[in-house]
């Protein structure tokens, strides 16, 4: 069943790896990528260029006949001219996979570039040589060490559970970037340029089956041409496994057209995508934010099993704002029923508010909270808890974040938490998020993370 | 004509402040309000309580009666029953205000609380003497050094420009010590419980005739009964002089209940709200971040002469995100115009794309910005510019950001920035920041906030 997985799996994970345009001059996308392999690669790599006999202490190669072995994976970065004559010798030498780096292709507008295109696009069909690029910057995986991404100024993410797939290079790079500086976990980062052979489809057909990926991201700007069904048909089994989020640019009339000048990608009707989107389960997120924010409940919370959340919190107007947000995504804040209240009495001060949005007050201490988090947690009418700490409040020490850890850990049950200050907001927010507890400053952002967590869970479930 | 102003300047700027209810004992909110007046306000300061002959080095005097002078303002904190007496001595000794922390009146519910409260409003009426709550936590000056937010854990923000006034004490703490963190400055903020005096239409006037406020937030869940059309035609006079940004509570019918449960607020139909405050000129932010991006925008932006967005790039991406964002929320991304595209030619390699988001490409410097920016700064239809850099790209040095700093200086215009990463991205960003170009991570929040400096824009011409 895994024919895509065999078919692409010499991309992700080769045993042997031949960079064709290695060099050692500082400053070149040669260097860099052999630098990355020799650093991180289990396999075997082998410099090709016929200005070197060595570079940076491995043997070099004229040219991929001369190499001692069929290599599973050429990455090529030389000028575009002679890009088709060395996918062509490594084809025909059997080499299943390439990764193109070199740019100069249909993207130049020219004639020539479109020639030199086509050309690659010949051999890959003829050959059955799978194809990622031309003109992008490659594979970044986590857990094999391919990593063509060149961009040495990148901080590299750690070893995680993100995949993703991005039609722009530079978001690609600023994204990693931004999740190593947030300590997000990524699996393999994949962005494909001109993608004249390996595409979105295959890609998240690919990660849907990698048991390192917990969660697809996708930015896209527009699929292939005659793409569409098959998108589809592939989202639907992927999001059967793990959640699917896409990032769509080019949505308006202006931004396709920017689109346009930027990949040559046809956006095509959004209309039409966020169709196709709704019908393959594949959640649409509509904001760098909210892209953000969906990774880190996916990674960290278990499903919902309903829409019903219950808020506890120290600061009634924070309670006030998060049941407007969270009502306005279309999840529900119960009122408390009355046997909840009667228990609640039992273990808070009269002047406390037992309805939902639970309001310890002002006065609270931790205790409080761990005593209506230990009720809570147990009603299997509660779908997901909010608590809102805000750690202003005096008789806050902070020992209830240890308490909702445990709980985290223990019960089967979304907690998130919202807090909003300084110093000691951003270190109980520190502690939870470390915890796998997510954290939001925002009532907004809290709500629509959640709202998605729950749209994943009722197609998860239609779907088991 | 500033009617309101002197009548409430008492409040804000006394040159004397009695505190009943100062205490020694530590933990105590009558102990954290005389120890923040002590340490901050320039004026004469008078301990009351008739347990102590001294307080914190200070006489203190047994009640209001004693003192030696008539205080300008008197701070209350001791327990409800009490405080009805306490207010009619200061009253009629000729205080002309008070501000009421002490809780225990209708927010309890009770008929007993609701007769207390009832005395405080009737006094204030006889004697004219301007109350601020009960049940609050009443000002924060940073102008006068008048601070009774007795929330020691609270960081205290800068003295700045940003006026306050929220109907939830706790919102306000949290926001305070969050825009401290954010180096946010403030210039008075204010939470006045349940305003049996001094309410959102009165604060609002003073705000708008304070000069040191340059912006005014709100978080409002309802108004006082009857007091609508005032609010609006105070909020018009105001909208004139500065922005005014609402954050609407109990929006929804459930948030509704929760901001009743919370302080008895009527929060009304959302709908004649909207309404209202789109009459009277105010921007509703409809989030917390849209708030905290606003108040950075208002602080740090010319207006917007017109509604057209150049953006500079360099990731294509990020250019078609951006536009996309910045055409939903209504503002214009227009072609480049033929004459621009011959200037850019000039300046920029073929390979840029001229079109407008003009995309630098990945191979760009800090030069290329810099002369893009030097002749777009320059065109009168250029209303504002967005440069996005991604400072992974490699050719980036980063002294394009000095010459950014140079531009806003010189020119009337706005300029704001976009970067996503880690460690070299906010670097740039704070090095911006700190020069007053507004920086974003995200380009839906960039739109946004682009987009509200724009909605002023349009109601501050349309006063002039």
């Amino acid at each position: 069943m895994c024919i895509v997985k065999s078919a692409l799996d010499k991309l992700f994970n080769p045993e042997s790896v031949a960079i064709v345009g290695a060099t050692p001059k500082e400053g070149k996308v040669g260097r860099a990528i052999l630098e990355n392999f020799i650093t991180k690669f289990r396999g075997r790599v082998y410099p090709v260029n016929p200005s070197y006999s060595e570079v940076l202490g491995l043997k070099c190669y004229k040219s991929i006949s001369e190499l001692p072995e069929t290599p599973d994976l050429v990455v090529i970065a030389i000028p575009a001219p002679s890009v088709p004559q060395v996918l062509r010798e490594a084809a025909s030498r059997g080499v299943p996979a390439a990764i193109i780096i070199s740019g100069g292709f249909r993207e130049t507008g020219t004639p020539e570039g479109e020639k030199l295109e086509k050309e690659l696009e010949e051999i890959s069909r003829t050959y059955g040589i799978r194809v990622v690029g031309p003109n992008c910057i490659g594979i970044y995986d986590n857990w094999s060490g391919v990593d063509t991404f060149f961009v040495t100024k990148m901080k590299r993410p750690p070893r995680g559970y993100v995949g993703f797939i991005s039609q722009s290079g530079a978001f690609a790079t600023a994204l990693m970037d931004w999740m190593a500086y947030h300590n997000l976990g990524v699996s393999r980062a994949i962005s494909y340029g001109n993608k004249v052979d390996v595409d979105d489809v295959d890609l998240l057909e690919y990660l849907g089956e990698d048991d390192k990926t917990k969660v697809i991201l996708m930015y896209i700007e527009g699929l292939k041409p005659g793409r569409g069904r098959q998108f589809i048909e592939v989202a639907k089994k992927v999001v059967k496994k793990k959640p699917v989020l896409v990032y769509k640019a080019g949505k308006t009339n202006r931004g396709s057209l920017a689109a346009a000048s930027h990949t040559a990608a046809m956006t095509g009707e959004y209309s039409i995508y966020r169709a196709a989107f709704k019908q393959a389960g594949i959640i649409e997120v509509e904001s760098f934010d909210e892209m953000m924010d969906a990774v880190r409940i996916f990674l960290h919370q278990p499903l919902m099993k309903g829409n019903r959340v219950y808020i506890v919190t120290d600061a009634g107007g924070t309670g006030v704002m998060l049941t407007d947000a969270l009502t306005s995504v279309g999840l529900e804040v119960p009122r408390t029923p009355d046997d909840l209240k009667e228990e609640l009495k039992k273990v808070l001060p009269p002047h406390c508010i037992m309805e939902n949005p639970i309001d310890l007050t002002g006065d609270t201490d931790d205790e409080r909270y761990i005593r209506v988090l230990d009720i809570l947690i147990e009603k299997p009418y509660v779908d997901a808890i909010v608590v809102v700490a805000l750690p202003q409040v005096p008789g806050i020490r902070g020992f209830f974040a240890d308490h909702i850890i445990k709980l985290k850990r223990e019960y089967n049950k979304p907690i998130v938490a919202l807090t909003i200050g300084s110093e000691a907001s951003i270190e109980v927010a520190k502690k939870l998020e470390e915890n796998n507890v997510t954290v939001f400053e925002s009532p907004e952002r809290l709500a629509k993370a959640l709202k998605v967590l729950y749209m994943y869970s009722t197609i998860k479930m239609r779907g088991d």
